[in-house]
């Protein structure tokens, strides 16, 4: 990655931080909370995911010379320096001192709740949000796309979209979100080298193109890569294709070798899967497996199991990597308690907004997950830490006669600490660790909560003295208070 | 970026790397072409950019001791090494001699012309094959975006979309093309650096939020950033905003100052600037600029003059940074020719499809573009450069019909070297040179070819000669001459 991500960061954090710098507001301590207010790609959930590079960009955070030797060229409209050099010098000492807190890589979350909390003085806390939020949004939304793939296709996925992803490391990324969010492999090797993924891939149209027939590149390549051969079979036409498959495929089963599989990518996934497999069973290779790609995502996927498609695993790429058909996750960072200098106790603020949805919620967040006896998720109450729930009850923050009694369930509290004092105290996971974590919180979603087609939505509620909390901020800035 | 991109690959160029060095094939010579099929957004251009990575990746590409010993960890389904480490020790030595030609940053493209163009053993040409398409694809996507938006905007666009891009360097990246395209700023402070882009920015909501009221938060940023003073308005209420603002205005101007701008965030921006105009006028704050941002496209903004908004420039983020309504262009890599071990001529080859769209074109590829005596371009001709043209008759690719005589016009040529035998001779050009480029291009594309709706169709067209290769080919590859 970037090795200081220090500037990684919208030029206005830097203005702000001069001004808290010189108005003497740096000791300001601060609570912010990132959150979503819906769910990615309509859909009934989303798989938090980032936070090991949120501990990296933290891990390397500091001006040093050249960060800040770039900031005193900056200019005013004017020509004038944008920054004052004596601001620009105390950044040579920040060091992060910041307590933040973190939803588990793999994580189930639900919009309104606090996926990441950050705590400490507020010129420390802006600086980090822009950075913050580019990796846990980005991350967020592929690991739910992979989860989303995953969750129909019923058979091994690989991710396969570098050469459409958003720039390298935008690649490189997204292999990592998919692997969390249920992907098997991915094709994308420098991510197998940094983040320990299984890699996957064979061969391309080209290797077909570079000899002069199909069938001579079939053999050349089962030559070559006996243990690893999966045949590309439609550089020209598919079921000719099958059957040169099929001639190199029992050649292979001469030398006591097996051919591991076809690729179909392109034509009628549906139709050619069915006279592949029929093909490929007359002619005793029934352990081969077909592998489908082309454009593929959950829909295409439901669309072939539909209609009787036999294939056995997916290459999917673009649809993935740039969560096509919603590139962005709109989630947001956003200040919810203040202290001032030397005061003891937290203010809690929010965000007025004319759009209530568009209001945020007051204090030191933090979320209760409640499970029936089948361990089956149940509801989710938001409250504040600094007035614990002495009841189980939530209410809806957009409906407050929606409500719902989650008492006599077990539940546990969702975030873990990050980092205390800047110093990271995150466990290390593995991708494939979250990949397991990510499987485990599926299993207890119901499954009416994670249907595509308008999911039941899944209860999120603010506990009451949160809720009383925020309609008295509301009342009081509309001036009805 | 990435310190060596050698890794930046899909696995299966490497099985494919094998698999030509076993068969003894490496030194077959290809040549392929980078192209895509369809202009992105349902619009008349798109912008090339990306061939500055595309030198990174080159410059540095290289299998060194922790990239072999990487490979050389890789398993096969069964558990045995996955490469040869005879071919992984090849790679130690391996250094690209290619010969690669491209469109200059910020050049025009359309569909079925060359970009780039990769020349030389087929095995180097496969291994750069995913990383250039990486970022070929994604800059010239957003630089297309970008030229969109600013098409419209008719006033400067600020690009701050970092929070929202597919991952930190896809963020950078995403900056330097929305420069190309047009951007007037970024607030990306690490993309400023490194591209050496202007970079912009003031305050956020959390600033307000931090004080006791808003025009005490206002009058604190104007006392530290007077000469880069933009008060966003809308963290409560949009016109009391305004009003705190103007308040401040007229005490700036009290002190010899100059309040630059208000931004407006939220609401109804149409409405809101025309109030706020009015506001200010009366005031007597007729230089304050307006500043709008809240998910704009060109879509949006151009629904915002239609309303007769008064809004002097935007910020433009999401929708621009993640390309929203298309995150990703189709670009794809092609061997259009082959050259087999010690023969002297060029074999034309073309990938075969039951679609004519997605058939290839044969050959060694180039572009003319023809200009009418104005400067306007009228027509681009794809043509072999191992049979130049003897006419300037272009035949539309999809229907042999569509004819169209450019002789007697003036024309250039479009791929420019960027390596020779490996080294790079492409001239170092700044993101601010190419947005130049990009403007001058611009110019010369007339009205009716850059329109959004239903836009004329820029002709590009294939030379007689290759029309009639591609036909013979198709035809052969179908059984049919």
């Amino acid at each position: 990655m970037l090795e200081n991500q220090a500037l990684l960061t919208d030029l206005y954090q830097l203005t702000m931080a001069e001004a808290y710098y010189k108005t003497g507001l740096t000791d300001t301590e601060a609570c912010f909370y990132m959150h979503f207010r819906e769910n990615p790609f309509k859909g009934g959930y989303a798989i938090a995911c980032g936070q090991a590079q949120l501990v990296e960009l933290l891990e390397t955070f500091a001006f040093t010379e050249p960060e800040r030797d770039y900031l005193k060229t900056l200019p005013t409209a004017t020509g004038s320096a944008l920054f004052d050099p004596a601001f620009i010098d105390s950044l040579a000492t920040l060091r992060l001192t910041l307590d933040i807190d973190a939803v588990p890589e793999g994580t189930l979350v639900f919009p309104n709740e606090p996926i990441i909390r950050v705590m400490g003085p507020i010129l420390q806390c802006q600086l980090i949000e822009t950075a913050l939020l580019c990796h846990i949004n980005y991350q967020t939304l592929i690991a739910t796309k992979a989860a989303r793939v995953c969750q129909v296709a019923g058979g091994a996925v690989a991710e396969f979209g570098l050469r459409r992803a958003h720039g390298p490391v935008g690649g490189i990324l997204a292999s990592r979100a998919a692997i969390i969010g249920g992907c098997s492999s991915t094709s994308d090797v420098e991510a197998g080298r940094v983040f320990d993924l299984p890699v996957s891939g064979t061969h391309a149209h080209s290797w077909v193109m570079a000899h002069t027939d199909e069938l001579s590149a079939f053999r050349a390549f089962a030559a070559t890569m006996p243990e690893n051969c999966v045949l590309l079979v439609d550089t020209y036409d598919v079921l000719q294709g099958v059957r040169n498959a099929i001639t190199v495929g029992l050649e292979m089963e001469a030398r006591g070798q097996r051919l591991a599989g076809i690729r179909i990518d392109s034509g009628d996934l549906a139709w050619l899967s069915l006279q592949a497999r029929q093909l490929l069973d007359e002619a005793g290779l029934d352990y081969v497996r077909i592998i489908a790609s082309n454009d593929l995502d959950e829909y295409t996927i439901t669309s072939l199991h539909e209609q009787g498609a036999r294939i056995d695993s997916y290459g999917v790429g673009t649809k993935l990597v740039t969560a096509f058909d919603q590139p962005a996750l709109g989630g947001v960072y956003k200040l919810s308690a203040i202290r001032h200098g030397g005061s003891s106790s937290w203010e809690p603020v929010l965000k007025v907004s004319n759009q209530i949805r568009k209001s945020t919620l007051p204090g030191i967040l933090e979320t209760r997950r409640y499970f029936n006896d089948e361990g089956i998720m149940i509801g989710d109450m938001v409250y504040s830490q600094d007035d614990p729930p002495d009841s189980d009850l939530i209410i809806d923050p957009y409906d407050e006669l929606r409500r719902k009694e989650l008492a006599g369930n077990r539940y546990t509290t969702l975030l873990e600490p990050l980092s205390r004092g800047g110093e990271i105290v995150w466990p290390k996971v593995t991708a494939l660790q979250a990949r397991e974590m990510c499987q485990r919180n599926l299993e207890q979603l119901a499954p009416y909560n994670k249907r595509f087609l308008n999911p039941h939505s899944y209860p999120v509620g603010l506990e009451e003295k949160l809720h009383a909390r925020r309609a008295y901020l509301l009342h009081k800035a509309h001036g009805l208070a």
